[in-house]
């Protein structure tokens, strides 16, 4: 897969593209957790963007990007749930059909946000392969562009714009962290945060049972298969090349998170910012504090990426 | 108790002396709730106040109206929690010591916070006349100003900023909705909307279980004792004198809801809102789920109350 990397031109271009849509997500602060950190820490709050995650920045900015005969026959996208729902209400934004590829096993509430946003479903088995079999015979089948999740241009610029605002909103800051499955997010972050002060710290944050960004930059190579286990739904993929290789020209770190240690850092972001956040958004605020001497007195922006929770099975 | 009740003027002048310490909340709005009810929703998202919770407008605006000399042998007050908390916050912004008169059962997430807070702490009986004997006796033993939760000026003026707020952030409303336990907030945010508009609808949300606001409207005559049998922990206590005066003399409607339709309100507004939100919060959401009809077309304003949450313990 060949994909040219955004530069910050693009990413304030996604921003210009998307305003009519998206939401401009409040940064929020809590006394609370930063007596518990020593460090200011500035939520940006994708929880509260349209569709209830980031995602809706990448697949807005893909949507409208397209020319007019491009867009007429549709997108097409896979997702676990967040970038298909994303997927779906941008391309009603213009009127055209959206086509998601959903893997058995997705979190309940994402699917029928996914139906609800008047998606055409295509169901498969819960493989990365299984995924992209399908997405491309449904390519083939209706002339649909396909907007991947992550590996692209537009998504990543889209994704990027997240950053941008927090930077606008939140003056001073160091250090800024997101967390990281596909890299679509965290790769647009880098980007838009380096474009903006090459000097920020920029970090990631990931699951230990789907370290496979973390090892890829350690051993200087993609590993391109795995077996996620981690309670991390939104960040059991693979990350993408084209996100792989942004990580490494902006020498971003990755630090891994235990499943025990993101649920309580879910509790304590619950508690205190009082917001309905999904266990991936946690891993960023995991990630700090087993690190936590490290960060006192730095002034850090987190990203919390998502609010699609079922709320009857509470991962605690 | 007399107490004198505030006007337009004196929730202006509540406004400003809180801008220092008070937060200026967001108001968030939800696509799909208003599809639901067919009716624009400008949720106040009051759980994003200090602490928690909109008491601390009214705690810091009492605390910040004291004299010098009344003000340092500290401010006491009975509180199950929020009130408690926010009056112990607003002290500390002022460099004095809160006394708080905690009744046995309270949740232990508001408990927490009010020891955090720094306040000294009494324990009581979980009855009104046990807590306003206890802090009778603290008073007379400190010298310290009692800060009734609810029945005192100062208290209802701060609470109004919130609609103050409200109706500035969010231009055309026609309706607006609190939740009604003592009455503080409530009667508050009647002065507050009625003073800046007074063809706004102006409607009060109860638990059945602790109607006696409902009830005391209806018989025109303040129910004087009950016993309160329902979920919402904030709105268990009798609404105050004055409270009830300036729900007659401003035509509030008070729509009673049950349990049943609170939780299932509490859960739409986690889903929907993204927001950790305390369940008597909710109560103003399924009031006009249960008259949707009535609604329809509407464009309200709704406060949520507070977002303490003993989270490991949900009411579903």
């Amino acid at each position: 897969m060949s994909v040219t990397l955004p530069g910050l031109e693009q990413i304030r271009d996604a921003a210009a593209r998307i305003a009519p849509h998206a939401t401009i997500t409040p940064v929020l602060r809590s006394a609370a957790l930063e007596d518990l950190l020593g460090a200011e820490l500035h939520f940006k709050c994708e929880n509260l963007q349209r569709g209830g995650a980031f995602k809706f920045r990448g697949a807005c900015n893909a949507v409208w990007s397209l020319a007019d005969d491009e867009a007429r026959h549709g997108v097409v996208t896979h997702s676990s749930g967040n970038h298909g729902n994303a997927l779906a209400m941008a391309a009603a934004t213009r009127g055209i059909p959206a086509h998601v590829v959903v893997p058995e096993g997705a979190v309940r509430a994402k699917v029928e946000a996914i139906e609800r946003a008047g998606a055409i479903m295509h169901r498969c088995a819960p493989t990365i392969a299984a995924r992209e079999a399908k997405a491309a015979q449904v390519q083939q089948a209706t002339g649909a562009i396909l907007v991947h999740p992550y590996a692209d241009t537009r998504v990543i610029a889209g994704q990027g714009t997240a950053m941008l605002e927090l930077l606008q909103q939140s003056a001073g800051l160091d250090t800024i962290i997101a967390p990281v499955g596909g890299g679509g997010l965290l790769s647009g972050c880098a980007i838009a945060a380096h474009g903006m002060n090459p000097a920020l710290a920029v970090l990631g944050a990931e699951p230990a049972g789907a370290d496979d960004a973390a090892q890829s930059l350690a051993r200087g190579a993609r590993i391109e298969s795995f077996v996620p286990d981690t309670v991390c739904d939104g960040l059991r993929t693979l990350i993408g090349e084209p996100n792989l290789e942004v990580l490494r020209e902006h020498r971003v770190e990755v630090i891994t998170v235990s499943d025990e240690e993101t649920i309580a850092a879910m509790k304590l972001l619950w508690q205190n910012l009082k917001l309905v956040v999904e266990v991936s958004s946690a891993t960023v605020l995991a990630a700090l504090l087993k690190q936590r001497d490290r960060f006192a007195g730095c002034r850090i922006g987190l990203v919390l990426t998502g609010g699609n929770v079922d709320i009857d099975r509470l991962p605690w």
